[in-house]
């Protein structure tokens, strides 16, 4: 499982990179191969000043060896070895009438003292954070989303629509992230399913992931902004650097496990601001979003 | 003591932001009064695009109740009433030859169920965080603070000093957040020293904040400086929010029992950038910032 694993994200990151460079038209994807110490490593996809994405990256990572302190107190184990791999993605465009995007999908492994598979899982989701809501984008993006779930179990997309909104949500702010999506995790060996049909489901999601947000870059990268809307998309994605680096378990689980720095931060938007105070104007589209991520709602059923 | 040190911290707070005020010569300290919920509040104060200050608060607290829960277990006590009063600044200017500088003087009491003071301490300090190097600056700044300590004890400014790059220390960077200053904290009665000796010493450090600071703005703001130090300083901002937002433990601390979010995250600059793997030019003055973050050093002995 953890080469089939490996080999799809891999050949994920190809699809995704080459898709958004195409898209793009100006930057492409700078490369950047790392190794970790401890076992392992990755390759990272940097794309900076593009004319539609400003910046992003698209990593892949396969990491393994013995448990650092600091995943043995997080997955609450004593001792033992792992396996670990994913491909992890944010962009973020240019134009405020571009949403950011972030997915990500991995892949663990436990093993005991005999290198038994003693655990196995997987985890993801994607999710989309708009600086202005175009609500038919936000519907196509969890229509695409209930699709790949529902061929899988009916149940699913409700589900993980509700774990999304529950995950990306800003304590200290009182609001969602953003518009939510998809996210799940430990998907393992059960009554239900076996690791397989967790692979299938997965993947399923990873290869939806084009489709869902590739039509909303294209409907909205040109249109026109003013500089009132970029210094919004600035101000919020201030809110986006707040959840990164004070909730988000990913981001603080790889800086505590001596995660490669660069690859862990690549999530961090290009220029940010923060204001003191900062509100929208009432009644304004500024003001409906907020509204929106202080009460996230059901896009499928209105 | 209470009462003495709220009333120290009003007065410094005025004398502080007049000063500013006077120093930037075109935007004021915004002023707004808040309420805490379960007991107490406090005025934030807020300059933002300033002459000479782009963005920064200097606020006061005085807070007081019954423990909230996220309180007990960073103290370490079950249950219990609190008092705590502060002070706390942090001054973002626009010109990258002129540092950031934060300031922060805190008392706690703590009480039994009968309301008698079963503890009571003072903490602080003073930090700075240039964008450019001026050793002098930094030489300036750091020989106020061991004046003012060594005024107090001839071990203070070693252990404070020390204490201060120990405590802004950027873990996942391997860096420090800036060149230092002084950090102390559970001052409290003890063999040598009454609480009202540390009343003495921690309000001479206050009293010593502008003598500290402004006469380094005052040297540098003027100074010109090409849009590439200013994106420099916006990058370095990005390791300054990177600092607050995973490792302070008072905006933390602020963050979970319910602090008014406005006032504590005032800390944050007002633009900021992020880029990959953004690495200074050798041998220029941005790579020798970053080597002496890297090792901090002794600005007084050399």
């Amino acid at each position: 499982m953890k080469e089939r694993f490996s080999a799809y994200i891999n050949q994920l990151q190809d699809r995704i990179t080459s898709t958004l460079e195409e898209i793009d038209g100006t930057s492409r994807f700078q490369i950047d191969d790392w190794n970790r110490p401890g076992g392992g490593g990755g390759q990272s996809r940097i794309i900076e000043n593009g004319s539609v994405f400003e910046k992003g990256g698209v990593n892949v990572s396969n990491v393994f060896g013995e448990f650092p302190d600091s995943m043995k107190s997080y997955l609450k184990v004593e001792h033992g070895h792992f396996f670990a791999c994913g491909i992890s993605l944010v962009i973020h465009p240019k134009n405020p009438m571009v949403p950011t995007v972030h997915a990500n999908f991995r892949y663990f492994e436990l093993y005991d003292d005999d290198q038994t598979i003693v655990d196995q899982w997987f985890g993801g989701g994607i999710d989309l954070t708009p600086y202005y809501l175009f609500d038919e984008d936000v519907v196509h993006f969890h229509q695409q989303c209930k699709s790949v779930c529902d061929a899988h179990n009916p149940s699913f997309y409700q589900t993980y629509k509700k774990k999304c909104d529950d995950y990306f949500w800003n304590t200290h702010r009182n609001e969602a992230r953003g518009v939510g999506g998809l996210f799940f995790d430990y998907c393992r060996t059960n009554n239900e399913r076996t690791i397989e049909q967790w692979y299938d489901f997965v993947t399923d999601t990873g290869d939806a992931f084009l489709a869902c947000y590739t039509p909303i870059v294209e409907k909205r990268k040109d249109l026109p902004f003013t500089a009132k809307q970029r210094q919004w998309q600035e101000l919020r994605r201030g809110r986006y650097v707040e959840f990164n680096l004070i909730h988000d378990k990913g981001t603080l689980f790889g800086l505590k496990t001596n995660g490669r720095i660069e690859s862990i931060l690549m999530s961090l938007p290009p220029t940010v601001q923060w204001k003191y105070n900062a509100t929208p104007t009432p009644n304004s589209e500024e003001e409906r979003l907020v509204r929106i991520l202080q009460h996230p709602k059901n896009w499928l059923k209105h």
